[in-house]
């Protein structure tokens, strides 16, 4: 059979099989969102960018997709899961730290009294993660991360932390993904600490986070390379930091970019600057039945001026009580 | 006509397509590098890696293959390529800064006394990089390494600087990522530098690119958001480093990497250390004909201990000049 008759055959396949790809396509991506305005502005923009011909058509290697973690992807109360990661780890550890009971900074911390914790402010908020954070190999790291994972709890919803992600977000995650883009998590939480489980929840390989670094040495131990962790912060991946990591990680400006709070506002500006077809859009923690409603009072993912420079510039605003109609995916 | 029948055509389709994929399959890969057991090494390698059902096989998302800038990617002689760059542009701003003429540092540099310059050592360095790599924003950076690129020529060979990359090298990326690896350049150049060009030249998107970097500022600039390179280094990705920076960025141990000097000693040691089939490559500079031949006593990519190892571990060495039928793409 000549080459020619191959074509033929596989143009006459392809032909024969589009009404199934239209089929496909025609099934609602993003189940878990409602109908309205946010969806379809979602929608409208993928489609813009990913039609061949459009004015608005973006190649693939151009389509960077970024994410913040903490009150983007999951959720962020009553408390940072990073936090309270180092939290049961100081108190996982204090058993073989009598000192610890000395340290004005743990002390409190140990005794369950953290609003005298919180007195320490950021000093006291170092020395935690001082020594949850460093003195391992990042290879230990990554073990301890993945046991508090599998052993610690929500106080809210009694799931592991991991399943505490939204589910309109992880849809999303795998929707931008079938239509050609990369999808990067940009984060103030720690590189470590996230890459240690988001490629099973998020489908993000760890070569596509970027978050905050603690600072780090090589060392040969008995002949075999380790890294080990150092007290000691390197680059903190949050406001001005986010476009910064951005430009050093990826190198590319973002087409599309999500986050919900002031934290995230520069990487929203930062994706806004670029030239074409761009998306900002903002979860708006607006549901206190379900999860929890803070916005510019807030002191964990507070978001004031993010969210009037998102009304002004026509940003999409997830109304996450009006939008979603589910939020975790262990919900019936 | 029903689904069924579209798969059928389809299968059909590709029953016949399968000679074709013979075919291609057996094209002879890696035309440039000359049969023998370096070449058979790679190939070996990466046949048992990708074989399903094979003791060595790595899932295509483990396949990280980190590759060398200068020395193993394109040439380094007679000096960093970088380094040149940054010559070249102090001479271009020369007439704008007359104070340049009193300046210890750049004085020996602008009347083109190299010894003069290099008796000021890292200092002199620091000083000059500051004034060329510093001061202006990301995207003028881009701009000026793009121009400098379009019309700077290598000094021996006459053709630009992105022109003087190894062919063998360039087929041996393209190979890697034909069998699902996901190739990365770690090096010791400036991340920044780097990515004005590589992608073109070695296919490397942006986001695989890990190098030193210098700090950078967000700024709004009438409203439009900028990054501003400042003086002052962040991180050098070379020797310790490399191990750092490949755990920052990438956070998966590489099981592929190829270097050419001691900067890259601390890399394939940690590239060894992994589990399962590991693959470790040193670009030994042979041909004083057709390139250079230097390594112990060289300054520029100094090949020491790094080489003691590879010997000692079974490593794989490139002899250049033996193994490498076309050095430059631009041969006839």
């Amino acid at each position: 059979m000549k080459p020619v008759n191959v074509y033929v055959l596989c143009v006459l396949a392809l032909t024969l099989a589009w009404p199934l790809d239209i089929a496909r396509a025609m099934e609602e991506p993003l189940p878990s969102w409602n109908n309205g305005p946010v969806k379809k502005s979602i929608i409208s923009f993928v489609e813009r960018v990913t039609t061949e011909g459009s004015a608005d058509f973006v190649w693939p290697s151009e389509r960077i997709a970024v994410f913040d973690n903490d009150g983007t992807l999951w959720a962020e109360q009553p408390v940072y899961f990073q936090l309270q990661f180092a939290f049961d780890r100081v108190k996982a550890l204090a058993p073989k730290h009598p000192e610890w009971n000395k340290n004005p900074a743990l002390k409190p911390l140990l005794a369950g009294n953290m609003k005298g914790f919180l007195a320490g402010g950021e000093k006291a908020l170092g020395e935690v993660m001082a020594v949850t954070h460093a003195g391992m190999t990042t290879a230990e790291f990554k073990q301890i991360v993945t046991e508090w994972m599998m052993t610690a709890k929500h106080p809210r919803f009694q799931k592991a932390y991991n399943e505490v992600v939204y589910q309109p977000m992880i849809e999303l995650l795998h929707y931008m993904r079938a239509n050609g883009f990369k999808t990067f998590i940009v984060s103030g939480g720690g590189v470590e600490f996230m890459r240690a489980w988001v490629e099973k929840v998020y489908g993000v390989p760890p070569e596509q986070v970027v978050g905050s670094m603690g600072k780090q040495k090589f060392e040969l131990r008995n002949g075999k390379p380790v890294l080990v962790k150092l007290p000691g912060v390197d680059f903190i991946n949050d406001k001005d930091g986010k476009p910064i990591g951005i430009q050093r990680f990826i190198g590319r400006v973002p087409i599309f970019a999500f986050g919900n709070s002031d934290g995230d506002h520069q990487m929203l500006q930062w994706t806004a600057a670029g030239p074409g077809a761009r998306f900002m859009g903002l979860v708006h923690h607006t549901d206190a039945e379900r999860e929890w409603a803070y916005d510019r009072k807030s002191h964990i993912g507070k978001l004031d001026k993010a969210l009037d420079e998102a009304v002004e510039r026509r940003w999409t605003i997830v109304d996450m009580k009006q939008d979603w109609n589910r939020l975790f995916p262990f919900e019936p």
